[in-house]
């Protein structure tokens, strides 16, 4: 019986590759700089690198196999990354055959956001849950849905990108070339941006330099004003966009995982408040907690696809599309 | 073999009933006014009545079943209506329970959006797709989802709450008490209210009188310029809010019912131009198609529920929730 899983999270800033047991628990770990400039042929040898790394001297019966998660919108139907915009070249591209042929073996390729809350169901926050929602808050807002105890995946396995809703009609642009999205508002970038403007006209405020989302939570936590009202904003735009969520896909507990969560209980409070007066009564008792595996929700989501655990956990058998075999 | 349902449609200004058979067909009616203010008892007696006036002769050993579709919030695991808005009196309320004792037989019962889901999925323009929105937009905006073969219900089978997503942080006031929901800006009383505010101050325009939605539609149809306007902004406000749904569920079509979608061939151009712009591009080219079904969609969905197929159109079985038995 196989024990072990290869998890592998190809992000725009790191490969990243993980030796996971059946319980969640890493047990090596690899990680390179992505070379994103440099074509998908680099990247697929990137992802083999680091996957070896972590899995040299493990008899391959004791392996399950290996899962990929990768930033979509990503067609895990046919295996193909439809175009990844922090990767060069990779539009179009018949991943999942091309992982396939340099691992020499099936490979299962899924939505970040997907793999993530796969992670987090299966060993994190999100345990026992049939219903749950997992949002990923950092450069972008991602995320992955369990319903009625199976993944949620939807046409071509896209659904769950929870970060292009509107919550303001013609407001900022986003990444996604859309005005007010809820990632607009959001992710990490907007709320540094909103700390960077704010504390260039705040006499006082000890918010300088380079602001990034944890220099604001640091300085909320040392008692800056600017800062802490600058995180009460970003809670209620995140309490926004989940009350959002709730009546869309009603789930029993929402997980909130990412860079930005790493100031999760600051901003816990004003999340909690703001679904007070967006949700509707009988959504209003879902709890909003902070990931259980962090920023390895991905990876050992990923290594979780690798199980094919067919159980009370995962109802779903998690087939591979065609092209991914 | 029994090829007839009952199907039971409790609304706030009629309660309707059919008689459905096995190809969805409706093969006889009967409607009342809902005494909204006399409370639960003489509503359940109003089902009773308009049920019994549509089977009247038919032999029991023909009838699958009895399906209720109701306004929400409803947990359909337990059969309690918890509060519905147009209807004195249905707090808390174990509906599923008090209709199974006035039927004398267990009645299915389902939240109107997913009902309405569940009969264009099995019987109107939904047939064949393994992942669909139905959205209805009349005097709110509901909806529902089948999402990789199965109807999506979620914790206490609230799932699809569509028209309660904020598409204005801060706007209009919504009948949930927030601001800013999607209903709040695209369902037919925002639509007519634009309307009157609009025709009050320009002149020239036939749009007059007691304005509603149906009006609007008509004037645009005779070329009246306000009234394009108007169509046109609805058209963008119900895109915007649909381009929304498409990365969240990822259907493989959108279904668009209820009143206002009367309007839909004047509607469907901008809706897609909405899409196009504010969509990614791997969700542009999903269908937006108007309800098969028209108003019938819940009705016809709610017979579907007694059904109980469990075969390539419906691939769960519809379980009895506790206390609907």
């Amino acid at each position: 019986m196989p024990r072990l899983a290869i998890g592998l999270d190809l992000g725009g800033t790191q490969v990243r590759a993980a030796l996971v047991d059946e319980g969640g628990y890493i047990q090596a770990r690899a990680a390179v700089a992505t070379a994103a400039a440099a074509g998908p042929e680099i990247v697929i040898d990137q992802l083999h690198w680091v996957a070896e790394a972590v899995s040299t001297g493990v008899p391959a019966a004791d392996l399950a196999g290996i899962g990929v998660a990768a930033p979509g919108p990503l067609d895990t139907g046919t295996g193909t990354a439809l175009g990844l915009p922090t990767l060069a070249g990779f539009v179009d591209l018949p991943l999942a055959r091309l992982l396939a042929e340099r691992f020499d073996r099936p490979v299962r390729l899924e939505n970040d956001g997907i793999a993530a809350a796969l992670g987090e169901w299966r060993f994190g926050a999100g345990r026992g849950h049939a219903n749950l929602v997992y949002v990923t808050v950092s450069t972008g807002i991602g995320g992955g849905v369990v319903s009625d105890g199976r993944l949620l995946r939807g046409r071509r396995g896209m659904a769950g990108h929870v970060g292009h809703m509107t919550i303001m009609r013609d407001g900022a642009p986003c990444s996604c070339g859309h005005r007010g999205c809820w990632e607009a508002y959001g992710a990490g970038p907007a709320f540094a941006r909103r700390a960077r403007e704010q504390a260039a006209r705040t006499p006082g405020t000890q918010l300088a330099g380079p602001i990034d989302a944890r220099a604001v939570f640091e300085a909320a936590a040392a008692g800056d004003a600017l800062a802490a009202a600058l995180v009460a904003e970003e809670a209620d735009i995140l309490g926004l966009g989940i009350a959002g969520l709730l009546h869309l896909y009603s789930p029993e507990i929402v997980i909130v995982g990412g860079g930005v969560a790493h100031g999760f209980p600051a901003l816990h409070p004003g999340i909690a408040a703001r679904i007070r007066t967006a949700a509707m009564a009988p959504f209003r008792d879902v709890p909003v907690v902070r990931a259980a595996l962090g920023d390895n929700a991905g990876l050992v989501g990923a290594a979780a696809l690798a199980f094919e655990v067919v159980g009370d956990e995962i109802r779903t058998p998690l087939p591979l599309g065609e092209g991914q075999g």
